[in-house]
């Protein structure tokens, strides 16, 4: 038995996440087998499981989930210039001098957007860590949106966020608001006033199981990137830093969208 | 710097396992480092997982939870006198033919039951999966019971079962009962009468928040051996085939019940 390229994605908690399938699946549409799990690791033993990663030639790459988006940054050999900017890796790949920090999070959310509308006069963020900051990256590198607000629990980290986005703002009720997005990886509390000049609303979370903000949108007739598309792309900028060749995004997509239903379903069957 | 010992617990799911605590506490008491993880992967990547195990030499071993204590049987180079007999393997160590396939779990039961009493006229234990096998085991090697019967939903696991140990029966309800096992990983189903001769109940669950059956216990003045005395009993013996050397039992069990505490407050905080 030959032993595959090894991935994985690590997080706390790691559960939830698909990155496995995404990865199974994503580098078999390149012609690849891998073999890619979930790691939950205390906090303390991250500087030595990236040490092990980088020592171990067999492992091709990991993804990164919550809580170690920003630890991780400190820990690798090199960062891209976008993960530098944004202040958190999602992506780790190995090239010869190394450890490299990626993040493909900010590239899934541009190109989702610009798939549909290219400009918005304003845009409203709920949330303050690594996916916001990814989000508003890309608003400014892509020129997606003039002003962007943010609602979100802690000052410190709005603070910490506009020191490298200065353009951000605290969010007024009275602002027009064209771009509502979720960063955070729960339902977020929107007035329905807000809703009135939306046009796109997209989500970075894929595991809430009822989804009262897809819901609304639908009712609203206002379009909703929902948080598997977003996977689906971080995931295959992911597997070209790890490949060197992207499978297409609308088949990585759909699996991952039948994953999703069989899951649902699993649970259903379970209750 | 140098990169410590290597563990790791397979599951699916595997967020609830305290074992890399058990871990990375236990090696410390004898004077190892560890890094330990908690994997959790697609059943069809076992065979991958464990030969990339299999070739590093810095993993000194993994522990194995549900849904893989069966299966991984068959993908070790050898398995211990009591993992075969049992059918599962809750510990993997290596030595220097291979992967060695060990079960823990029977110790851990066998060793808290003896230490409350000798004999027992007769047992039930609720389920039939890798706990139940082990508790059967030690019961039968030990010579803790006479009668041993089992309480469990599926026909079929209770007929494979009872090929290896004949002795155990289905239950039925006149019968008298000494000793009560949940080797189940929810709160067993238990009629008020079951309890009139019970003398110890032994829980192999250690994830349930609210605990009846602890409760009845504690009303009704039965001795109650609970999931963590069982975890830190398996996993000291588990260290003892990763490092040839067992930490001392009550501080390993005395550590398992702070990080519970911590973590029962933590997720108090969070409601």
């Amino acid at each position: 038995m030959t032993l595959t390229n090894v991935l994985c994605v690590i997080g706390k908690p790691v559960s939830h996440s698909l990155s496995p399938y995404l990865h199974s699946f994503g580098a078999h549409l390149i012609g690849k087998k891998v073999l890619s799990f979930k790691c939950e690791l205390a906090t303390e033993l991250l500087p030595s499981f990236v040490d092990f990663v980088r020592r171990k030639k067999e492992f091709t790459g990991f993804n990164v989930t919550m809580p170690f988006k920003e630890e991780i940054t400190r820990l690798l050999d090199s960062l891209s210039y976008d993960a530098q900017k944004i202040g958190c890796v999602n992506t780790v790949a190995k090239n010869r001098h190394g450890l490299v920090g990626y993040n493909t999070d900010w590239l899934a959310f541009r190109d989702s957007v610009r798939a549909r509308e290219k400009w918005f006069e304003s845009t409203l963020i709920f949330g303050a860590g690594g996916a916001a900051a990814a989000a508003i990256y890309a608003i400014q590198e892509a020129k997606i949106s003039d002003e962007v607000y943010l609602f979100n629990r802690s000052v410190e980290r709005f603070e910490r966020l506009s020191k490298s986005f200065n353009f951000i703002k605290r969010w007024s009720a009275e602002k027009k608001i064209e771009l509502l997005v979720n960063a955070t990886p729960v339902e977020p509390p929107i007035d329905q006033s807000v809703f009135k000049n939306v046009k796109l609303v997209v989500d970075f979370d894929y595991s809430r199981k009822s989804n009262q903000l897809a819901e609304r949108c639908s009712e609203l007739g206002i379009h909703y990137i929902d948080g598997l598309e977003l996977l689906a792309r971080q995931g295959v900028e992911a597997l070209g830093f790890f490949f060197g060749e992207k499978p297409k995004l609308d088949e990585v997509l759909q699996y991952l969208r039948r994953i999703c239903e069989c899951r649902e379903k699993a649970s259903h069957t379970a209750q």
